[in-house]
Parts: C-alpha cells; structure tokens; sequence
C-alpha cells in the first residue's frame, strides 16, 4: 500500500493507495477515525460492481451503512440531485458525526462532497473514487460541486475530505477510453511538474495501458502526491494551482465547441496539452525536441477522436466567452521545460488563432520528419 | 464610529458600526479593497427604506451596483431562492471579483451569504444588516444557510464576510418587537460572557429602548465584540461557541411547539434563558438574588407574548426530537455566575420537565414578593 499524505493543517489526510484497499475499508476508516454512522453514495452501475462488496466489509467492521443511489451521469450532477440526498440524510436523522462516502468517479464525488460541505455546515467526507479520473485528478484538492444550468461548476465550495482510499481493482472494470482519458491528466501532472514522472512514464507507458497492478500503484501515488502538493500550497486557487490548468483553456473550448459530445474531458485536455506545448515552442519556451517528445508521448496513449470538423473560430469564440466569465483576461499556462510552467495573460490572438488552426487541422510537430 | 476587529487569521475583518454608516459605504468598502462589481441582495421593503440612497453612495462612488431582490420572510429562506441568485449572477456575468453585499436582516444574510459561499466555489461577502438581531448575532460568525422543507438551517456553510457595517440609524424604521427581540440576543450575551455589559445594560435599558444612538452604538459594539470574541476562538463551532446556545434549548422546543408563529425567535430565548437561569438556580450554580436579577432585566425590556396555552409534554417532545438529531445527548447551556457558562448533557429528565412546567405556566422566581 502507497500512502500520500496532504498536509493541511488541522484539514490533513492520507490517499491511500492499493490493490482490493475497498474490501480492507474497515480498517482503513477504523484506524482513520471515521464515525460509525456511514452514508455511502453512489450510482447503480458502480454500486453493483463495488458496492456490495464494500458494505460488507463495513457492515462486518462495526459501521452502520446506508446507500444512497444517485443517477448516472454528467447531467445529473446538479442541485436536484443534491436536494434528494439531504432530504434523505434528513429522514434518516444523520447527524454531525455522520460521514459521506463517495463510491464512483468524478461526478459522484463532486455531488457528494458538495452535500457533506453544506448537510449541517460540514460533516465528514471520504472519498473512493473508482476511475482513474477521479482518482488521479478530482478526488485530490477539495474541489465539490455541481453544475448550473446555464454553466459548468459554478456552484460548490471547498471541503477536503478526512480520507481518500483507492482501490486500483476498481480499475479493471473501467472501459479502455475512460482509462486512457484519465491516463492524460497524469502526464499532466508529470509536465507541469515532475520531469522524473514524465521519464517514468515514458518507459512505463505500456505496462501502464496493460494496467499492471505495480505501475498502477506506483503511477497513481505519484500523480496524487504532485496534484496534492500543488492544490496544498495553494488550497484555494488563487495562483500556484492554476498551473494544473496546463491544455485547459483550449480542453475547455473544444468540449464548448463539440456540444460536450464525442469527446472525453480527458481527450480535450490531450488535444489542449499538445496545443499548448506549441504555444510554448512558438514562443520559444521550449526546443523542437522537447515538443515532439510531448506530443509522442500523447499519442502513444491511444487515438485521439477527430476534431477536423470543429472551426477555428468556434474554439476562439469559446475562448473568448470564457475570458468574459473570468475577469477579463485569458491565461494560458505554458511549458517553461518539462516541468517548469509559466502563467502568460498576454498573448496576441493572431497567435492563439493560428494554434487553434493548427490544431483543428490535425497539424502535427515534425510531421513528416522521423520523430 | 465604532470598529470591532474579527480575528480569523487571513479571514479576518472588521465590524463597523455608526449612524449613517450606509450613506459612506462606498469610502467603507474602497478602503477594504472591496471589488468594483457589486450584486447587492434585499427584499423590497428594506430596499425601499435603505436601497435606493446606498444605491446612489455607491454608484457615485464608483462601484457597478445590480440589485437583486429577493421575496421577505423566513418562508423563502430556502434553495429555490437560492438557486435563482444564481441564475441571476450567471446571466450577470458575475465573477470571482464580484462582491455579494446583504441589506436587510438575518434571512437576507443567510441567503446571500450561502449563495457568496457557494458561487464559483466562494465569492467576496459583505453583510449591511438592518435589524438589531442580524447586528448583533447573524451577522458576526460565518454562519450562512437556508432551511430545508424538513428542517431549519440544515443547509449551509461557514463563509466569513469581508466586511459588515452596521448603520445604526436603520433601527429607527425598525418594528418595536423586533427592537426588542434583539435586545434578548443582546442580554445573552452578556450573562454568558461579561459581567460589566450586563451591569451597563441594567443602567442603560431605558436610553437602549428610546433608541439613543450613542447608547445604541456602544450596546451593538460591545455585543458584537463578545460574540466575535467567542466564534473566533471556536470558528467551527466545535465547542466554546456552544455557550451561544443558553437559552436556545428552551426556545427552540418553545418555537417548535407554537408551530414558529405568535412568538419571535427573541422573545422565545428570553423565555428560554429565564428557564435556564431557573435551571442554573435550581442546580445550585446561581444564587437567588442573582435569579432575580435576570428575571428583571428580560421582564423590564417588554411584555412577552403569552405561552400558557403550549402544554410542558409538547416542549419535552419537541426537545427529544432535537436531542435524537443531535448525537443522542441533550445539552443544556448553564450560568454558573453572570458572564460565566456550563454546559451539562447529564440532566435528569424529571428536572427538566419541571422547569418546562413552571416554564408555561408562567411561574416568576420570587413572585409575590417583592423584588
């Protein structure tokens, strides 16, 4: 077992990291000091594949577990489905003492985060996020929240959880595009920060796509201890911890620009990640082989869903509204070198346009060249 | 102009108190370095007596002021309010520089506190409360919420304001009873914490209830002090910040079995702390003449509204009900002198069920002789 601890103050907790950790999460919360009252929450899907197992062990640990069912889905990650789970914890007579686990990927921790930042003011939270998403990106930082009709995220509140266990099993049952989609946050992580990670990944890759258990194990703690140590130094985003944003601005407007349809949040930062990797060589931030060594390592992933369809200008547009939602500027977070980064809000269009060109036209470094 | 300095660390700010404040809000808020775009949050009553010339301060000094007004009364102290806020900011384009400024009493405060708390993961607050009960308890604390169809506040987070100010001349437009179900909140605070206050507040009752703004600026300043002073030794209300509760076991059981109507949430923790004290006495923490004391300071501030058509067995249930969505222990704030407190979870139910007896039926300490 690989443990990352966050330090947060008095806010502090371990990820715990390992193979079957959901059928020893007893001893994991027993040692952790989670109360005896559990309120587990979680779609159907997952529940069906982990759940059963998991309530078991803690039935058999002492602790008393209700399940709370929430639908699936992206869509459903708004204030209804919030409002259904306090009207349950409320009949059930939750309490203070009271913990919310979240059981799934990305959606179900943010919904569920959200109601134990707000049930009573606060109760405790745990987290066991079930795709590598969610394990190596939105489990880790204290992000909840839900969506609003009318935009994305723009309602939640901080709240760090007391525990995080995952279960790198869980994994097995994930589809090949969910797992790849979370492999491109972690080499995000290894870019902005860590170019010993990136090397790692570079000769792991393919053990990493088979999903053997020890580059799991190892690949996971990794990504969690460099988004930990970045969202600690920086618990409420205001400068270090935009840097994770690295690809996000164009991520952002290509799933604006493709309706959210056809392409993974992960696939659009991918795309981003390239797009932004030649910003920073047009601008002279990095050299022609550090590009291509980006991009290879990208592509080596798995095939990348066509964009060829999508307008330049449309991407542009999407940037643009995202610059009026924000306080006027647009950031772009830029390689400095593999693992030094650099915040730039003075970018010429003309040059953001040309990138948005290239990328929607499939435009790759070296193409042609042997790489 | 008075100023109490809240102590939260880098969530720390002050509380200012004067006549007029609200006509010098906009130097208020420039010297707090609190952002251009303002969102301010009234219902149309309070917009009406104190809007319309702080729309005009601000305005002219050089703040973008969009007044979002929301529906009056307790009733509406919920999610759907809350979620149209949102909208509005949405459509608004308001961002994380955005202010959300509060006008008017506790349910204004609550509501855009918890929409402050909760847009974009946390937007900057300011409270400008406009009754004698939001001065000098919602507003001073971090507490913000909505009330769920099962149950009141069980909704919200803790979301410190930049800044509260505190225009004393709103009380002149402010109903005689609620003056006056402020002042209880007031009395509490000094029995629990601080001698001296409650000895100012025996000698100048009469000047507090003519509204004499000296007397008025120096009774909220000093309330305001003592309850900051206890909610930032205990900002999560884990322990200390308890003993805001004397009194409000009572009450809340007193509110519950009225079904919230012909009583104020004030007049019910003055009957709540009057019990209390009986319950202190009876323990043997507080002298008689001490009792009297008591008794005579909430008795001098105005008639209360009758409560011996509530049957004792109706407080008792309403108590067990709190007491199972609690931890299982029903606790009891205690005095043990003026300006000290004990809280005791092991009372025998017997002693309780008397004092809720003597309680409706209305029993005085010393009645019939003289005090």
């Amino acid at each position: 077992m690989k443990t990352v601890h966050v330090k947060l103050g008095a806010r502090s907790y371990d990820i715990l990291i390992a193979p079957q950790l959901l059928s020893r999460a007893a001893e994991c919360f027993r040692t952790r000091s989670i109360g005896k009252r559990i309120f587990l929450v979680a779609n159907t899907t997952v529940f069906d594949l982990h759940g059963i197992g998991l309530e078991n062990n803690l039935s058999r640990g002492g602790f008393e577990v209700t399940t709370i069912f929430i639908p699936d889905g992206e869509k459903h990650k708004n204030l209804h489905t919030v409002e259904n789970i306090y009207t349950y914890l409320i009949a059930q007579r939750a309490d203070r003492t009271s913990t919310i686990v979240a059981l799934g990927g990305g959606v179900t921790g943010d919904v569920a985060g959200f109601v134990a930042a707000t049930y009573l003011r606060g109760v405790p939270f745990v987290q066991l996020p079930t795709t590598l998403l969610s394990q190596v990106d939105s489990s880790v930082g204290g992000k909840t929240g839900v969506n609003h009709p009318h935009g994305k995220n723009m309602i939640g509140v901080f709240h760090q959880p007391k525990l995080v266990c995952i279960d790198t099993q869980t994994l097995s049952t994930l589809p090949e595009r969910d797992f790849r989609s979370g492999i491109y946050e972690v080499i995000k992580h290894g870019l902005i920060y860590d170019p010993g990670f990136c090397e790692f990944l570079e000769s792991e890759l393919d053990n990493l796509l088979a999903r053997k258990p020890a580059t799991l194990e190892t690949v996971i703690s990794r990504s969690c201890r460099i988004k930990s140590k970045i969202t600690s130094l920086d618990e409420r985003e205001s400068d270090l911890r935009r840097i994770l944003n690295f690809g996000h601005t164009f991520a952002h407007a290509l799933e604006v620009a493709a309706g959210f349809k056809d392409i993974t949040h992960g696939e659009a930062v991918a795309y981003g990640m390239l797009a932004a990797s030649k910003l920073s060589r047009q601008l002279g931030n990095i050299d022609e082989p550090t590009l291509r060594r980006i991009d290879r390592l990208i592509v080596r992933v798995g095939e990348l869903p066509p964009i060829s369809h999508l307008a330049k200008d449309e991407l542009l547009e999407a940037m643009e509204r995202d610059k009026k939602r924000l306080d006027g500027t647009q950031y772009f977070v830029l390689l400095k070198e593999i693992g030094k980064t650099e915040i730039r809000g003075d970018l010429a269009s003309a040059l953001i346009g040309e990138i948005c060109q290239e990328l929607v036209s499939g435009e790759r470094p070296g193409a042609g060249q042997p790489s």
